[in-house]
C-alpha cells in the first residue's frame, strides 16, 4: 500500500471539522489524491447504521450492540472504502477511526477494553493508522462550542459532562501508550497555532 | 432461569412458521407462559437492522459485515428479550438463532467456524438454547414451496440452490455434532406426522 491513512479524534466541539478541511489541502496542494470519510459511516449502509446509532431511543440500546454496530460500520467502511483507497495509493483522512471505539464505547460506556480489542483485531484483521491527530481540549470548552451550533442533539450528545470525561482521559491514555501513532493537538489554542503543528507532523509523514 | 429458550431452524420452504404456531399452542396448553420472537429481529431496533440485512444492495454487503450485524441484532434481542423473558420463567420461542448464523454466513458465506464462535462467545456470554428443532428438507422441495408465495426476494433469497445446499449441509452437521440439544425434523414428510414427532420431543422437554 502506498496511499497512508490519517484519522482525526477528539470530543465534539474540538474543530475536528475545519481542520480536516486544512489537512486536505495541505495534502492536495503536496500532490496527494485524498479520500475524506467519516465513522461510523463513509458507505451507503456505514450512514445507514449511523442513523440507527444515533438517533434518540426510549428503549436505549444494549452496550454489546452499540460496539457491534460500530464495527459492522467499519468493516463496510474499510471493504468498500478504505482498502480499495490506500491500495490505489491515495491518502485516507478519516473523521475518527477505532480509537474513537475504545474512548465511546470503553471509556464512555465502559465495555471493557480487552472485549473490545477482540472485535477490533476481529473487523480491522491488521488495518491501522499511519497517523492519528487527537485534538484535545477541556469538555466543557468543547460543548460550550456545540451549544452554540444549536443542533438537535443525538444520542451521544444527550450525555452528560462526565461521560466524555471519561471519552477524553480514555483518548489522552491511548495517546500516552502510542506517541508515535497518535500525535496530541491541543485544540484550545487559536488557529494558526494548531495548524502550524499540523503542518509540521504532515512534512514528517508525507517524507516517511 | 426457569423458562426454557427453544430455537426453530431450517432453510426457506421447511414450514417453521406453521409448527412454532403449534409449538406456542402445545406449550401454552400444558401452562407454560410462551415468548415469540425471531432473528435477525425481535426488537424495534433488530428489526431496523433485520431490514438492512434483507434489502437488495447494489454495492453488495462484504460477509463480515453481515455478520456484525446479525450479531447486534442479537445482542439486542438477547438484552431486551430472551434474558428478561427466560428469568421471568417464560419459555422461548425464536424463529432462528445462533445456528443460523453458523449455517447462512459459516456454510452460506464461507466465514471461517472459529471467526463465527469468537463473536458467538462474545456476544451470548454462556446463552443457549435449551432445544433447537432443525427442520430439515431437500433444498429444491423448499424452493418450489418459496417460489408458490409469490413474494419479492430479499438479498439472502436471491442466491442460488447451491448456497442453500452449503446451509443445509451445515445444519446437518452441527445437528450431527450436538444431537442432545439439536433435533432433526424431516419436514418432507406430512404435517401430521412431524406434529407427533414434535410432541415427543417437546413432552419430553417439559419432563426435564
Amino acid at each position: 500500500m502506498n496511499g497512508k491513512f490519517i484519522s482525526i479524534e477528539g470530543i465534539e466541539g474540538a474543530g475536528k471539522s475545519t481542520q480536516i478541511s486544512f489537512i486536505r489541502d495541505f495534502l492536495e496542494a503536496r500532490g496527494k489524491r485524498v479520500v475524506v470519510s467519516r465513522e461510523p459511516g463513509g458507505t451507503e449502509l456505514g450512514e445507514q447504521i449511523r442513523a440507527l446509532l444515533l438517533a434518540p431511543r426510549k428503549t436505549g440500546m444494549s452496550e454489546d450492540t452499540e460496539l457491534l454496530l460500530m464495527f459492522a460500520a467499519r468493516a463496510e467502511h474499510i471493504h468498500q472504502i478504505i482498502k480499495p483507497s490506500l491500495e490505489r495509493g491515495d491518502w485516507v483522512l478519516c473523521d475518527r477511526f477505532v480509537d474513537a471505539t475504545f474512548a465511546y464505547q470503553g471509556g464512555g460506556r465502559g465495555i471493557d477494553r480487552d472485549r473490545i480489542q477482540t472485535i477490533s483485531d476481529w473487523t480491522l484483521k491488521g488495518i491501522q493508522t499511519d497517523l492519528t491527530l487527537l485534538f484535545d481540549l477541556p469538555v466543557a470548552v468543547g460543548q460550550s462550542r456545540v451549544v452554540k451550533r444549536q443542533q438537535q442533539k443525538d444520542r451521544f450528545e444527550q450525555e452528560k459532562a462526565v461521560f466524555f470525561e471519561r471519552i477524553r482521559n480514555c483518548y489522552l491514555q491511548r495517546a500516552e501508550m502510542e506517541p508515535e501513532r497518535i500525535k496530541l493537538i491541543d485544540a484550545s489554542r487559536d488557529i494558526e497555532s494548531i495548524q502550524d503543528q499540523l503542518s509540521t507532523i504532515l512534512t514528517e509523514l508525507l517524507s516517511a
